[in-house]
């Protein structure tokens, strides 16, 4: 099942998904889309829903909780940073209020001279999590997948005193969505393509098959530093591609135009513009 | 002013204080803490409430947004350190679900050996701050001030991957309150002294007044990187005497007690136990 919100920022109604692949209308039973939907979902007789069609989509969830980010957590991409591949995962956060919708616009800081992209697979958490005796607990506290634009300012980030969240928590930082595809329908989240985009030419062109490592490893690992909550997402990291690793360090610029795509997950696009 | 929540964990109530220094009952008019409270503040008429007898203290906000941490922010606990006084702000980051009360129990996590304290001036925000102009509009958007001890765990903060947020974001590891006293009756945030004692021996004993950057210039710089929403706290770093600047590096261990003041913020008691 998919689940998404739809409507003018601030002012979104849920959508849900089901086998047909249309849009339908769930508030005959729920105004929210939460975890408590989600987890109940299965009892949902969607396909019997009233159809809708969607206009602007947002946040897929009405209350992100805490974001914590993998730095680093694809080889090829440590190796464009000139980083060595980490021995264990690099933590840092993102906050809930930087979250968009899935084609918002996304802000340059001002004073920015190194504003780039991530696409990057976000895992929402359905299920609290805390210390995980092992890799196998994890599964069952995942509720989906979506999405991330993990924007990031490589200057605020890495040059301006030591520690990563100065640079990745600008306004508008984190595009989530369009929608949360639910664990059960995804297969293998490590067999999936992620792509993104720089005013159409491809710039990413991953697969999570090539995280260090896996999502499950990230939530039973995270889960002994920190108590993973529903609503939580974790952003799992970005492969080779973005703008710090490239000969032309080619940093965004208002009006250009970034699409981000995950196999399942839809697609992702927005305008940067000048704060 | 004074605000706070009193009662069992999550089933808080708000309590106000004026100029008589009882705890009163507003819930005849809110049963909120929140920032509208807190502004609209100074038309309530306090004294006429019902006093009330508070038990324990909850955290002294409803709803925590985003904390931000200041790291190194004075000279000589980056000093004990080794580490050389920053340039500008350090940033980290701790979430909101790490707050508990102020005498609540706080928990050492499985696997720490260098779990340790630091008092710290929490700046509650009451007012949007983004891309304030200057220094000068910053206490405008500073709703009161509060104790926070930045609980910080060292090896997980600094040897298991570089970025800090690792060791910050454990479970209850930001004790909040007792009480927010409003930004009105603080007349100098600069010159406040803060106290901590482990197991009755005072460890920390410092002034605001040491800050490297004051809370003025921090919201300033803050609003740079990121929007400063109301009910966001920002803790504006720890003076020395923590453990990890000791020579017997005395970390914390189950059982320890930990006490924490600043003049008119009240005072914390905790009892330190195994996650």
């Amino acid at each position: 099942m998919r689940f998404a919100r739809t409507g003018a920022p601030g002012a979104e109604r849920p959508i849900v998904s089901g086998s047909d692949g249309l849009w339908r209308d769930p508030t005959p039973l729920t105004d929210t889309i939460d975890l408590e939907l989600m987890s109940s979902a299965e009892r949902l007789d969607v396909d019997a829903l009233p159809v809708i069609e969607p206009g602007r989509f947002g946040p897929p969830l009405d209350r992100v909780g805490k974001i914590i980010c993998i730095g680093l957590n694809y080889a090829d991409h440590a190796r464009e940073t000139g980083a060595t591949p980490p021995e264990e995962p690099i933590v840092f956060l993102k906050t809930a209020d930087t979250v968009v919708g899935p084609d918002d616009d996304v802000l340059i800081p001002r004073g920015s001279k190194k504003t780039d992209w991530e696409v990057e697979l976000a895992v929402v958490i359905g299920a609290t999590a805390r210390y995980l005796d092992s890799v196998d607990q994890a599964r069952a506290c995942i509720a989906g997948y979506a999405i991330s634009n993990d924007v990031s300012e490589r200057e605020f980030q890495l040059e301006r005193g030591g520690q990563w969240d100065k640079g990745k928590n600008c306004e508008t930082f984190n595009p989530l969505g369009p929608w949360i595809l639910s664990a059960d329908e995804v297969a293998d989240p490590q067999n999936l393509g992620l792509r993104l985009w720089v005013n159409g030419e491809l710039r990413q062109d991953g697969t999570t098959a090539d995280m260090i490592f896996g999502v499950d490893h990230l939530v039973w690992y995270l889960s002994q530093f920190m108590v993973l909550r529903p609503g939580d997402v974790i952003n799992t990291g970005t492969p080779a591609g973005v703008a710090m690793g490239s000969a032309t360090a080619d940093y965004l610029k208002a009006g250009d135009v970034v699409e981000l795509e995950i196999d399942g997950l839809g697609r992702q696009r927005q305008r940067f513009r000048q704060a």
